[in-house]
């Protein structure tokens, strides 16, 4: 039941294991764009508004979340800003603004949050972050097939390991709509209905391409040879009738071998029928889905005209998002994490100092450290308050150690206690937890 | 000159070079804030209008945000929902709507933008990071002094030397209106005059209290013992007469002798004019302030009803705040860094699948590595390609090589030329790259 102290519709808060789980995929993430050479991009939350509208579609800018004008314009009830709906326009403006300033080719990668007014849902989220590699300014099939290994690569580190990378080109899409004879007027309709094989069943596919003006021969051919187990094979054939569809083999024949070394050959492989939505991409075109996940996690494909066509400069791009809110929900729970290695009490404020100095000195030892900060005095109810943060050592120092002059640093696991001089206690628990790290 | 391609007014862009250096920044700062055993937060950019406003006084108000409603609502003009302002409203909310599942104390971290729309200039920004870490649950000035430390620690750890705290009390300001008879109902009118000290001569301090309502004599007296140079010590003397002050300055000598072992001595300082703006402090209060930087660099305190103030649960609460945006722009540009270990060429489509793999050899060594993706068959403009993206190394794979079953590696920096056999690669690279890393 929504509370009055719930996040906005359709956002969420993340709490310290969820953070950390996040963090950890994102820097996972970070690590492998990195060594491929692509460079983080950071650009704002919100985009002045004219920048954004237009270029989603009129579906897409009904979901743009709009910013009202402010001061004495306030009252007229207009925006001029917008939050950012996805990653791609921004890089179009950046590629517009700092083209010099930027290495040739242009390899970035921005993972943050974008903002979609969509009805929430199920996993389905108004802020939620986008994860983009993309390659400006190489029209080569190299930069197709490294954004791909990249992409690959990350989910490999993300520790998936059932999913598979369905590969095509939109000039075998193109090439197939040629060679069967379909008129172009309703080619992109076509796509469409033939996208829909592996949900639906072959004749309520073929009978929806009639539907679209398709004769009914015509529709069976298409969606017998897309739906035979060989379609592959059979489409290789009837593809080198057309130049485009020919060309369009190439491209996917060389993204294949390029990533043969690195990507294992039962993960991808050339599948016909799948049809990104987007209409913009020009060359190869790929989607990663794993089972049990409807939708794809992942995606990427050239887009040769893109970003001049969001207003940035005419350059050829290509690139591979990693649905990362989707591999997140797939991976297991991010799991309650201790909060503290090490916990100190303060058995009365003459302690204080003491206690102030020996979590110092825990931290010196690299451990995370802190005094009791509650109003208890009571040895037991501060050593429940060292076991509920899970902290493995709990340093006591009240009368007793004050007048030996001795710290008594308990492990919390074993129960057993040791008396050690102030002086020694981060050496002590430096090599505690070295110990405890090595089994 | 603003271009239609800049970023909208107020906010920046962030290529390679800054985003690495920030993201350090923040990387320590939540490395020191773990150890001190604060736990990371994450709550959505934006929050329900009602959950912002009236929060931040009339001024504030005006600076948020507000994001227009959508579908048939937004021809309303109203807005619905607004952008984080700060990160103690959201943390509120969350005390709120997370209580029972909060460790207690609840201490946390929060690192992230912020937007307001101030007037932009050098810089203020509309959209800029805040960092945060608070303690909520705990009354004792021990909270107040881990916060300090955490903080201090942060900045020594970002590399800060000269800076200095400016600690306080609210009680000790109390005290001293009390002491010299200030009328309750111009004290806060009178503390703002005091604070401005340190950049108004006395005289004119003076003349701005009497304008207030002091008579002179007091005026003169508040102003004299507090410009003098031993001001601490004459306060101290004034400050016994008054109950509240005698507990400010017992608050102000704890948080000294706790933080003595950690924060060095000539870098923190009872500072009695030093007054903090906002006057939802109750404790002991800290600025961090920077030869050379106008205004404060870090600032903290007690504020134990502010959280339910603002909607939260009633708890004591305290907390520092690191003004990582103004140190950012103190220490030193952020260099630009090479964005390859490895080139490798492609001289060549008959040889791109040899460059994959030459290039996923070096990164399995852990280096960056990228083959070359541009159009250019020469090996001159490969190399000059190797040579801008700063590559130390270049893997050469052409017909001589291919003939000769070898790689030839060129140190980029020294010229030298080695041949290893494709395998080897992976070897050879990690030991020169672990020569270099130990020169």
């Amino acid at each position: 039941m929504p509370s009055q102290f719930d996040p906005a519709s359709g956002t969420r808060d993340f709490l310290a294991a969820d953070v950390e789980q996040r963090e950890h995929a994102f820097a996972v993430i970070r690590s492998v764009a990195a060594r491929y050479g692509f460079e983080p991009l950071q650009t704002p939350a919100f985009e002045r508004l004219d920048v954004l509208l237009g270029k989603y579609g009129d579906e897409g800018d009904k979901l743009v979340f709009k910013i009202l004008r402010r001061g004495e314009h306030e009252a007229s009830g207009e925006a001029d800003l917008a939050l950012r709906y996805d990653m791609t326009v921004p890089l179009a403006r950046v590629a517009a603004a700092y083209g010099s300033q930027l290495p040739v080719p242009y390899k970035r990668y921005a993972i943050g949050p974008v903002w979609r007014a969509d009805r929430p849902g199920k996993d389905r989220y108004r802020e939620f972050v986008q994860c983009d590699l993309d390659t400006l300014g190489s029209a080569s099939v190299l930069a197709d097939a490294e954004a791909l290994c990249a992409q690959h690569d990350a989910l490999a580190e993300l520790g998936l390991r059932e999913f598979r990378i369905q590969l095509n080109s939109r000039r075998v899409l193109a090439g197939l709509l040629e060679a069967f004879g379909v008129p172009a007027e309703i080619g992109t309709q076509v796509l469409i209905s033939l996208d829909k094989l592996d949900k639906m069943a072959p004749a309520d596919v073929a009978a929806e391409l009639t539907g679209r003006g398709l004769d009914s021969a015509q529709a069976g051919d298409l969606v017998g040879i897309l739906a035979a187990p060989d379609a592959a094979e059979r489409l290789r054939a009837a593809l080198k009738q057309s130049e485009t569809g020919a060309a369009g083999l190439d491209e996917v024949d060389s993204v294949l071998s390029l990533v043969a070394g690195q990507i294992p050959a039962e993960r991808i492989e050339f599948t016909p029928r799948m049809v990104r939505g987007l209409s913009y991409y020009t060359g190869p075109i790929w989607e990663l889905v794993a089972p049990g996940i409807a939708g794809s996690i992942g995606s990427g494909g050239r887009y040769d005209h893109l970003i001049e066509a969001l207003g940035g400069p005419d350059v050829p791009g290509t690139g591979a998002s990693i649905g990362v809110e989707r591999i997140l929900a797939m991976l297991p729970g991010a799991a309650a994490r201790s909060r503290l290695d090490v916990a100190v009490t303060v058995l009365g404020a003459q302690f204080a100092g003491r206690a102030f100095r020996l979590a110092a000195a825990a931290r010196s030892a690299g451990l995370r450290a802190s005094v009791y900060l509650g109003g208890s005095g009571k040895l037991g109810r501060q050593l429940k308050w060292a076991s509920d943060s899970g902290a493995r050592w709990c340093l006591i120092y009240g009368e007793k150690e004050d007048q030996a002059g001795l710290v008594t640093v308990r492990d919390m696991e074993t129960g057993d206690q040791a008396e050690v001089a102030p002086d020694e206690v981060a050496g002590y628990l430096g090599a505690a937890a070295a110990r405890t790290a090595a089994n």
